[in-house]
C-alpha cells in the first residue's frame, strides 16, 4: 500500500458532540440566524438565469428569494415577496419575466431592478412614492459562473468570503462550463453531518468500493481549515484519469488544468452551504437548502466543457451515473447518522486523528452559534 | 368609465400588521380564545336537519359539536362528547338518530334534548343522578334560514350579534331558499386573508376577468364597519341580472327583492366565519372553520328559490361555476398571500384608501385579541 | 342471568382525570422518563431470535433496541447506536448477523455480546481502548419465552417486576408454545385508553357481542390490583371451551392446565406495555410501542401449542379471526375516546363501581408520573 497515516497522532478526548448540536431545533433556528442568514450562500449558476427576465428561485430555510438578470444583465436577488400586501410574487421554480415582475393580486408591478414601476390605486394615499417601495434587496456576487446570495444587512466582502478559492481553481474556468445534469435529493439529515460526511474518507472502502478503487482512502491530503472554507484532494490511482466508473473516460481533461490538477480530485467546502468537487474533467457543485434540523434538500449540478458536448455521441452519464450512485451511498449514511444520534441510546464517541476536519467544522460552528 | 374613486384620501401610514398576525400559531390560539370561542358562529342550513333526530357535525378547531332537531322540533347543538368516559359520540358528519344518542362504548344514553336518559351499570354509584349529566350544550340560534352556535356560556343576545342584517336582506327569504350545491374548500391560509380578499375588489380586474365584467371593480359601495359585520354591495352592470358567466341567467329573481336590490350584488361578512354573497336570483354562503394559523376550511351553500328548482330542466350549474371559478381565483391568492407573509421577506406595507375593509377587520381583531 | 354485580358501591366522586393526562404531549413525555424508560417492557418472544446471530429490532419512543442471540446462546439487548460516530446499525426489523455487528458507515465491528472487537483507523488515538466503547446495553429478561428489556441503569430484579405471574400462569407453558400468527396495528390513542379499555367488559354487549355470546361481561372476576399487573379472568359459559366464533376449535386445550384453567379465559395486563389473555387452547399477547401521546402501536402474538400445529389441517384462524376482529371493535373505541377525550366538550366523567381496575391504573400512573 502506498499510503501510510502521516497525520500527528490525537488524544481519545476529541469527540462528537451532544445529540441536541443535530437534532435540537432551538439549536438549528440559531443556526439559521448566526450562519446561513449571515453569510454568502450558494445559489446556483449563472447560466440559470441566461437572459434578460430568466429568473430562478431559491428557498433557504422560510426565505424565498427570486434570482432575476435585470434589462441590464445584472443579476439581482429579492425576496419573493410583494411590497404592498405581502404577497408572494412567483410560484414556479423558474421561468421567464416579460419585462417586469407584477404581483398576481393588485398588479404593483416592480422593474427587473427591483425598483416599484407602478402601484395601482395608491394615488390618493399621501406621501405615497414608487420609489419608497422596492422589493427586498438580497445581495448577489458571482464566482467563475457560481451564483452567490446573502441575507445580510451588510455582508463582508464577497472576496473576502472566497478567501482564495476562485484563484486556487482558476484553471478550471466554471464560467466557461455548461450544466449537462442537474438532480435534486432530499435528505433526511442535518445539513452538517453531509459536510462531515465529505470530509473524511475512512468510510470510502466499505460504503464508496468503486471510489476507493480509483482515489485510494488514505491519500487525501487536508488543507489547513479557513473561517470560510475547508479542503482536500485526493491523488487519482496509476491509470485513472477522472471519477467514472473504469475511472476513465472519452471527455479531454479541462484545457487549462496543469499536470498536477490532472493527477488530482478536489474535495471543498465553501461554508454553510456548498460543496465543490473539481474532477480533471467535469466539476460536481453542491447546494443545500436546510429545510429543518433533521431534513436537507441538496441540489446537484454536473459541469462539463462545451467543446466536449459538442463533440458527436456526448455522453455524461458515466460521470452522472459515478457521482449519483456516491451520492446515494453517503445519503444513507447521512440519515443513518442522523436517526442514530437522534435516538436515546447515543452518546458522544471518540473521533479518530483523520477525522481532524469533522473537529475543525464543529469549532468553527460552536464558534459562531455558541454552545448547545 | 362610469365609475372614480371618491374615497376619503388617506396616509401612506396605514400598513399591513406584522407577520404574526397571520402566522404566529400562539396568536391563532389567543384568536379562537377571543374571537371565535366568544361569538355567534355560523354554523349551515336550518335545512341540514329536516326533521326530529337529523344531526350535522361541525368541527371549530379542536370542539366538534353535534347540531340535531329534537322530539319538538328544537334544534339543539351538543359537544359531541360522552360524559361517562369522554368517547366521540358521532363519527359520520350527518345522519340520523333513532330517538336518542347512544354512546358506542357503554351504551349512556341521550335524549334528543341532550339530557342523559340511561347510564348502565351506575345504579351502585351512590349520588348519581341522571339529571346532572346531560351532553354539554352549545347555544344555538337561527336567521332566516341560518344556524348560529356559540360556545360562550353567556353569549350576547343574538339579535345584538346580527345587529340589522336580518331586517337588511330579509326581502332575500333566505329561508325559503334551498341549498342546491355544496362544495368544500380546504385552504392554506389564515381565516382573516380570506375575509379580507372577500372586502377588497381591487384585486378584480387582475383575478376575475368574468367577474369584473359584471360589476366594475369600482362600483364596491362599502358600509361602515359594524361591530358583528362588514359589508359592501356593487352594482350589475348595463345588461347584466346577476353573476354567472354572461352575467344572465334563466332563472327569475327572487320574488320579494326591489328594484333597487335587483340592481346589486351584496357581500358581506358575518364575523367571524361567515361570508354571504346575495344576488338578485341566488345566494352564497360560505361558512369558515379555522383548523390552523394557516390552514382554513370553507363550505360554500350555493340557495336558490324552489319554484325554480322545480321547474323543468332546473339547472345551477351557471351560478354553480362562476362562484367555483372566482373561489379557485381567490383561494390561490390568499394562499400566495399566506406563503408571502409567512416568510423571511415579509415587511408591513402600505394600504390604499381603497382598502379601508381591510383596516377595519384588522382594528377590529386587535380590539378582541390585543396586540402581537 | 346467572350474574349479577357484587362489586362494592362506589361514591360518584370517582371521576375521570382532565383531558392532559390522555392528550398532553408533555405529560407523555414524562410518562416515558417515569415508566417505559424505567420499567421492564415486553419486547416480543424468545423464538423471534432462535439462534446465536438472530436479531430483531424494537423502539420505544426514541429508542431503538437491537435484541440479538449471542455465540454463546444467551439474549442481548443493546442501543442500536454506534459508539464511534452514533450511527444506526441496523435498518432492517429483523435479519440475522454473521457473527459480528460492522457499522456501515467506518466499520467499528462489535461481538454478539456487544464488545468493540475492531475499531479501524483508531490506532494513532492515544488512550483509546476497544473495552472502553462497547455497545450501550440494555437490560434483557426472559419469562417462559417472553422477551422483556429495561432502560433503567439499574432496574428492579425482574422476579420482583413479575410478582407472581410467572408461577400463576406456568401451566400454559408459554415457551413450549409457538408464534402462529403476529399482527400490527396503528392506533390513534394515548396507551392508557387501550389499558383501561382491556380492563373492563361493561363495553362488551354493545362492542362485541361475539365475546359476549361467550364470556358473560358480568362473570369478570378482578384481582386486586399490583404493583406491576392488573388482571381479571372471566368465565366460559356453558358448551364453550374457548374464544373463537362459535366458542368451540378443534385444538385440544393445553396439555397441563387444570379443569379450573380451562373454565376461565385470562385477561392481564404487565404494566406498561403488555396486555396477556390466555385461553384454553391458546395465548394472545399484546405489546405496546408508545410513538406519541395519541399513537400507539400494538403488535399481537397468536401462540399455539407445537402438536396443534403438526396435526394435519391446523388452521388458527378460528382464533386469530376472533381476537383480530374483537381488537378492531377496541381500537375503534379507544380511537373514538381519544378524539372526544382530546376535544373542547371533554369534562371528567363518574366512573361506576365496574370500572374500580381503571381507576387504580390511574392511581398508578399518578403515583410515578405526578399529578397533571
Amino acid at each position: 500500500m502506498r499510503y501510510v497515516d502521516t497525520r500527528p497522532k490525537t488524544e481519545v478526548g476529541t469527540m462528537t458532540l451532544p445529540a441536541g448540536y443535530y437534532a435540537d431545533p432551538g439549536y438549528f433556528a440559531r443556526e439559521l440566524e448566526a450562519v446561513h442568514l449571515r453569510m454568502w450562500l450558494y445559489a446556483g449558476r449563472v447560466e440559470d438565469v441566461p437572459e434578460p427576465g430568466s429568473y430562478v428561485l431559491r428557498q433557504v430555510a422560510n426565505a424565498s428569494v427570486v434570482l432575476v438578470r435585470d434589462e441590464g444583465g445584472h443579476i439581482r436577488a429579492f425576496h419573493n415577496v410583494c411590497r404592498h400586501r405581502g404577497t408572494r410574487l412567483c410560484k414556479e421554480a423558474s421561468g421567464r419575466f416579460s419585462g417586469t415582475i407584477q404581483c398576481k393580486y393588485h398588479a404593483w408591478t416592480y422593474r427587473l431592478d427591483g425598483t416599484l414601476k407602478k402601484a395601482p390605486h395608491m394615488e390618493n394615499v399621501a406621501g405615497f412614492r414608487e420609489e419608497d417601495w422596492p422589493l427586498s434587496k438580497v445581495h448577489v456576487a458571482t464566482w467563475d459562473g457560481l451564483l452567490f446570495i446573502s441575507f445580510a444587512e451588510d455582508p463582508i466582502p464577497f472576496s473576502e468570503h472566497l478567501n482564495g478559492m476562485d484563484t486556487r481553481f482558476r484553471n478550471w474556468r466554471m464560467h466557461e462550463l455548461v450544466t449537462v445534469e442537474r438532480r435534486v435529493y432530499q435528505l433526511r439529515a442535518n445539513w452538517k453531518l453531509i459536510i462531515q460526511n465529505y470530509h473524511e474518507c475512512l468510510h470510502c472502502p466499505i460504503a464508496h468500493p468503486q471510489l476507493q478503487r480509483i482515489t485510494h482512502f488514505l491519500s487525501g491530503d487536508n488543507e489547513p481549515p479557513q473561517p470560510t472554507w475547508l479542503g482536500s484532494r485526493m491523488d487519482l490511482g496509476p491509470g485513472f484519469t477522472t471519477l467514472t466508473a473504469d475511472g476513465k473516460t472519452r471527455r479531454r481533461p479541462l484545457p487549462h488544468l496543469t499536470d498536477e490538477e490532472r493527477r488530482h480530485v478536489y474535495y471543498y467546502a465553501v461554508l454553510p452551504n456548498m460543496l465543490l468537487n473539481l474532477a480533471p474533467d467535469y466539476v460536481v457543485t453542491f447546494m443545500f437548502n436546510p429545510q429543518g434540523v433533521d431534513r436537507t434538500e441538496v441540489t446537484c449540478h454536473w459541469l462539463m466543457h462545451p467543446d466536449e458536448v459538442a463533440r458527436p455521441g456526448f455522453d455524461p452519464s458515466d460521470a452522472v451515473d459515478f457521482w449519483h450512485l456516491t451520492n446515494e451511498q453517503d445519503w444513507e449514511l447521512s440519515d443513518l447518522a442522523q436517526a442514530g444520534i437522534s435516538s436515546r441510546g447515543y452518546r458522544p464517541g471518540p473521533f479518530s486523528n483523520r477525522e481532524e476536519m469533522l473537529t475543525a467544522m464543529d469549532r468553527w460552528v460552536l464558534e459562531r452559534v455558541g454552545t448547545l
